[in-house]
């Protein structure tokens, strides 16, 4: 999608196969910076850092990730022990162990001296996949704006959590490429932004993002989407998702369980955006099966942004004696999903549906 | 309640009876300052630019305002257009509008040399009866947590949204005072305190708050609530309330409804602790009849905190051309309300029962 004009993707190989280019999210939507990954260990801090984030994009970095370390050892051992330091990084993320998995069953099979090359080859796969899927995604859902903007009749209200857009993915985004589908094709709509603390993902990010391809969008706090649903100022929802089990539980960014129950208690249509990739068949009970990733209690008792004189200033929000707790993720039940967007079309979120699309 | 040791109250009255003081809430937690009230005009900008905040501290400073006023000019032309312009700071909070109400009611007919006086005497009053106030909900809303203390044999973890705390008020708080009254009686308590996104009233006042009462209490994004709740890590929710309507729905902080939606799905008990002097008994649908105030966006796309140096700084956290919409409250219906704690007992939130407190 489109920076400053120009269309780019979150993630590129460089030519010479020695390195991939990644935006550095960190300092966004302030600083436009790319960063080099020339080593595993690069693509490792990356991911556990979050300059780069959003479940698809971090199986894209790991894969690439791979393939940096098959080409200055490419045995086993090596591989092996590279893709458990990639893993290691974030717990929550399917794609992450999926990207790292597909990579594996790829190269272990071959002769260690033709790996490096399969890798390069097959991390490009990966990532050309993910911008095939996501524009697919994008149809899929677009289709589901464009008809709340024929029955409507007016502009239509999507509430997006997080960052779920083209950043957190190659291309195109997962939640936000209905969007940009339904803009191509002519639809008027509107982005309501959760700010969605404590990373503010959607304020930095989705913001940006909408922003850069001039998409009409304002930015509200966590705490605002239910009034809005209240007074009908919400059509849909559309987020991503971290991972999905195979009865459709969603776990999504912290807070998203509690945008499902206001649309649920409101009738407004409650969508995830899943590739295929985020379903975990492995586990049915999302609440209590999934992992939550607790992070960084300073991600939520302080906060970097714009200070006065054009720099980046971090400033501390609570009294220094107060414990936080900063948790990732949550669960959303399935009862409170309305249908599913994935590259293969809208399913409703049960077992049934998900294993009708093996 | 104490800070560093010392017992305070939000407000208090100069001995010369020439003005009140208030501690200025906009630079807690990270310095603790006092501002010195001396004209109607003071008070109005005190309130209006939120140095003081919480509904029942709202009345008590625009009571002192009015009282402030009658010093000068007691005539009924000058009462009338101080408290209209006191009334006219913020929207929400219905007991600005009757402790101006009250204050009229009492010195209109007295004669105008007698006024000074008795404002003086009638600020101070509707002071003192909010103390008894938050003091007697304190005690019967302790009741439920020593409650399920006895129950669950266990620490008993409480969530509270915003700021309802003594500081929020004259002293001992609403939401908070049975927090603090449940400590008082030995309950082994721990509280989580919502930051409250934009504002941050939670994570800057109500955190301050407990720590200075050396209270067990850990900030959590406004997001982390449900899922804190879906795993039984919330055994009650208490919080405040600017407005209640006669049918019992609850007007509180932007993001209250999320929260009393998540507990009434997990069965988690949500209190809204309510002096009487909140209910507007002129209105009945909450969502229908209760107008939300909006205020400036910068509070959503700016924030200040400590620096690294050790100044307040103020950061911006958006991009500067995306639109942020700032709504203060939203309103939780009744149906999603367990209790009421008043002063005068716990109640049900209906119709019928706010009749029977006539």
């Amino acid at each position: 999608m489109r920076v400053e004009g120009q269309a780019r993707t979150a993630i590129w190989p460089a030519p010479e196969r020695d390195a991939v280019f990644v935006i550095d999210q960190r300092l966004l939507p302030h600083r436009l910076a790319v960063l080099r990954l020339d080593t595993p260990e690069a693509a490792a801090a990356a991911i556990r850092d979050m300059a780069v984030r959003g479940a698809p994009l971090i199986g894209a970095t790991a894969a690439w990730g791979l393939a940096l370390q098959a080409r200055t050892a490419a045995d086993d051992a090596a591989l092996r022990s590279a893709a458990a330091q990639l893993n290691a990084t974030r717990p929550t993320a399917v794609n992450l162990a999926w990207a790292l998995q597909r990579m594996l069953e790829r190269l272990l099979p071959l002769p260690v001296g033709g790996r490096a090359a399969a890798a390069w080859q097959e991390a490009g796969r990966i990532a050309d996949e993910d911008v095939a899927c996501n524009a697919a995604i994008g149809t899929h859902g677009a289709a589901l704006i464009v008809e709340a903007s024929q029955r409507l009749k007016r502009r239509v209200n999507v509430l997006t959590h997080c960052n779920a857009g083209w950043i957190a993915t190659v291309d195109w985004g997962t939640a936000l490429a209905p969007v940009y589908k339904a803009r191509d094709a002519g639809v008027d709509l509107h982005v309501w932004v959760d700010e969605t603390r404590p990373r503010n993902q959607g304020a930095s990010l989705t913001a940006w993002e909408l922003g850069q391809e001039g998409i009409a969008h304002t930015v509200i706090a966590d705490n605002t989407g239910g009034h809005l649903m209240q007074h009908g100022r919400v059509d849909l929802v559309i987020v991503g998702c971290d991972r999905v089990t195979r009865r459709g539980d969603v776990c999504n960014k912290i807070g998203t369980y509690l945008k499902a129950l206001a649309a649920h208690d409101n009738g407004v249509p409650f969508y995830v955006a899943m590739p295929l990739s985020t379903l975990d068949r492995t586990m049915a009970d999302g609440l209590r099966e999934i992992t939550i990733e607790e992070r960084s209690p300073r991600e939520l008792t302080h906060i970097a942004g714009l200070g006065p004189d054009g720099a980046l200033v971090e400033v501390q929000l609570t009294p220094a004696t107060s414990p936080a707790l900063n948790l990732g993720f949550d669960v959303t039940p399935a009862r409170l999903v309305t249908a599913l967007i994935t590259e293969r079309g809208v399913v409703p979120a049960n077992e049934t549906s998900l294993e009708d699309l093996r």
